[in-house]
């Protein structure tokens, strides 16, 4: 018992650092002076160099080999470990530390690239990206480079497994892209809506939501996100004037990623198992928030009260039909992060399959916008106008995420099953979603997901709540009733 | 060289996760939800262990032993870092850990003894304190345990020397009390003070001060404090709406704080140069900022007319003259933080002289309260009412500050010494005031003072910016002018 226990107060303080190093990233974010940014690189270099110090300490090499799990908690725990030592160690450190200056400068690069809409000015430190990240996994081992940078976001599955399940669902999401758009589409909300409000408002959805504010609190960002696991879960929201969904989407989403992290088993507090299993469970949690439950028409004719309430009449939104039909427009875009629940998940297979054929070797950095802008117009059916609107619209390859993008279809494929689940267990939910109460769905979710952070596997997460295997069948299903309907 | 190198390299990470620790203590006070305490005490210990033990990391000592400085100001480096090897090696760990577990208790024995006016409650704990504090003294050696203590805060002066000074002024302080409270006391401030209007407002002030907000920020807090160097430093300040002084002197004071350590030249960015030369010095930056400059005649008929333009007449207050003798109004208390020039020393040698006396063991902590009291008559002249009012008054003890409070004189010693000069520097200084120019002023303190940091030991920091030897003298004349005239 003596190595487990030496281990884990190990793990906990570089646990306690690991948060320490997530809130620095939020103060950046959110608080930081502009004059600052410069003192900060060095402060979060700073961090990086302990917890990588600590994550390849050769004590916790020693601890693993002679630690016995005495229950089931406790191998969960050596498991997580074990994994996070070996990442650690398997990539050399000037390695890590050519990917980490590299990749720094080529999110300015990429920001620039972007401005000037000038994609041969940011192929060249791209490609020095995805030569490290290949040199990282020829480091991390296995047959497929592209698993190994995979399984940093969703472990247990692979390219080729995940490559299965998206070709199957891009068919049926294709004719439902054609149909959708095919018909008169939705009314869209137009005035003036007081930011200070908005904020309000988002306050009180995420409360309704179950976002604990004693363990967290909500700013405002350029980007939204979420930060912090245990007792300290912040989001952040945006707001525009003419643009009210955005914000109250934007919280929603973010809600669901906090209330995952607020809601892990005390016991796991600072712990490996007291974070979420992995980006694609992270993704159903604020998916089936957003989405499921959050843009249902139980819901939104709740919504729609608040909004009138708070606003006043609505310009151009004559009932809580026509609102549900403004939240829910589908219309044609190029930006994945505007896409709606119809077209999302066709731009991220859209970036899979190209970051696979990067990294298999099938593709070329020299080629990708073409590769791009072709795809896009097979699925999408018209051309795209600008490099800002394709192949430079995203941070995500300047900064290394490959491997990533994945994770945010499975994460919408979990919230079909999730909420599938959920709907055969709760038959009164539309009931309570148009009352406002959140709280039999989320307590579901608590008790079936969110409770258990890290302890299982990823996929076993979804298996065990939902009571069978993993399918793309309840999220074409719910998207073809919805959307069809 | 290469020792040199090596060592900066090193110190200057140790210095970067100093710079994280503090910051994590602003957002502890400024951002964090209320549930996430127990979390973040065991984030900010693990923030201590690292920088403990990077501090007396033997490669230091190593290093230490071979470098050679090039010039003055890597003799300096040297000399800072060796200091701060030496305290924390030779505090041995199970000591250092034994006072942050009891000065953490005890602090919560205070406030809880504080509120139900019971000091038998606090003294066992108080006891235990001042028992570990004085092994720390033994373990860091010298033939006098305040003095060892002392050398924490203001390096190169003893407690012997400190009470020579103090009880020159003592004798001319009170007199100074006694003259002044026994005519008319200036006019109250009354009303109600939107607080939205008094942090614009207080921002306005600072910024006419030199803070520079591209790289700090002004946040509220329970208590004001400034945090940070370099690149991001940042304030905290209160508002009372029937009392805009308190937010107002507590932002220019606090502004000091921040200036100083805003404009440490950028080549000791991240070292142990970048900060402020002991708290005694810092304590000076702040005190003639709010004092000298900023309660002048000169400064206030200024303030007056912002105020004015900004919360409409001011009841009670018919002119400039009137608004000058309601900002420097004396009148009796019993607590240190809110007294006013005439009176604050003489509660810092209270508790100076009574601290110095418990560590060399005149004084034992069951007479604690006894003396406070019969001291606070002598010098005050009427009886603490009640416990809150007196011995239990202040947090510094509970945590173990011995030695701290008499640099809160110092400074307003360095204060007068520096206000003195700047006045022969600056024929035109209160004609500036009073245009709420404070820029030939707080240049000249940046030149002086604020630009060496920790270049020059503290009293010679202060020698130099005067061209002469300290002393209470420019401090007390000033004060007799002021509140005489």
């Amino acid at each position: 018992m003596a190595a487990y226990d030496d281990l884990m107060a190990f793990v906990r303080v570089t646990e306690a650092l690991g948060q320490v190093a997530g809130r620095t990233g939020w103060d950046q974010e959110v608080m930081m002076p502009d004059g600052a940014a410069e003192q900060r690189a060095e402060e979060m270099a700073a961090l990086e160099q302990v917890l990588h110090a600590r994550r390849c300490d050769p004590r916790v090499g020693d601890w693993l080999a002679q630690a016995e799990a005495a229950d089931a908690v406790q191998a969960a725990q050596l498991r997580e470990i074990r994994r996070s030592y070996d990442r650690a160690t398997k990539v050399p450190s000037a390695l890590a530390e050519a990917l980490a200056r590299t990749t720094s400068k080529a999110q300015g690069v990429w920001a620039k690239a972007r401005g000037a809409q000038d994609v041969a000015a940011f192929l060249p430190i791209l490609s020095e990206v995805v030569q490290l990240r290949r040199e990282e996994a020829a480091a991390l081992g296995g047959a497929v480079a592209y698993d190994a940078l995979l399984d940093d976001y969703e472990p247990g599955l692979t390219g080729a497994e995940i490559s299965n399940l998206f070709d199957a669902m891009r068919p049926r999401l294709v004719a439902l892209r054609d149909e959708v758009l095919g018909r008169p589409i939705g009314p869209e909300l137009k005035g003036h809506f007081d930011p200070a409000i908005q904020m309000a408002l988002a306050e009180e959805v995420a409360l309704a939501f179950g976002y604990d504010l004693s363990r967290g609190r909500i700013d405002k960002a350029v980007h939204p996100f979420s930060s912090g696991s245990g007792q300290d879960v912040r989001i952040t929201t945006r707001t525009a004037v003419d643009d009210p969904f955005n914000c109250i989407y934007s919280t929603i989403h973010e809600v669901g990623h906090a209330c995952y992290e607020q809601n892990i088993s005390d016991d796991f507090l600072l712990t490996p198992l007291g974070s979420g299993a992995s980006m694609g469970v992270h993704e159903s949690q604020s998916r089936i928030y957003e989405n499921q439950l959050g843009r249902s028409r139980a819901f939104t004719g709740w919504l729609y009260g608040r909004m009138v309430d708070r606003f006043g009449t609505l310009e151009g939104i004559a009932d809580e039909g026509a609102f549900y039909r403004a939240v829910n427009r589908v219309h044609n875009g190029y930006i994945r992060t505007e896409a709606d629940e119809v077209q999302y998940n066709l731009h991220v297979m859209l970036r899979f399959d190209l970051e696979r054929a990067l990294f298999s070797g099938q593709l070329e950095v020299s080629d990708l916008e073409a590769a791009w802008n072709e795809r896009f117009k097979a699925d999408f059916g018209y051309a795209v106008d600008k490099p800002s609107n394709g192949v430079l619209q995203d941070v995500h390859w300047s900064v290394g995420l490959f491997g990533y993008f994945p994770t945010y279809t499975l994460g919408n494929v979990y919230a079909g099953c999730l909420h599938d689940a959920l709907r055969k267990d709760l038959p009164d939910l539309d009931q309570q979603l148009a009352n406002g109460d959140l709280k039999p769905a989320t307590g579901w979710l608590r008790e079936k997901v969110q409770r258990f952070g890290s302890q299982k596997p990823a996929q076993q997460t979804i298996e065990d709540a939902i009571g069978g295997a993993v399918s793309s069948g309840p999220l074409l299903d719910y998207l073809d009733a919805k959307f069809t309907a």
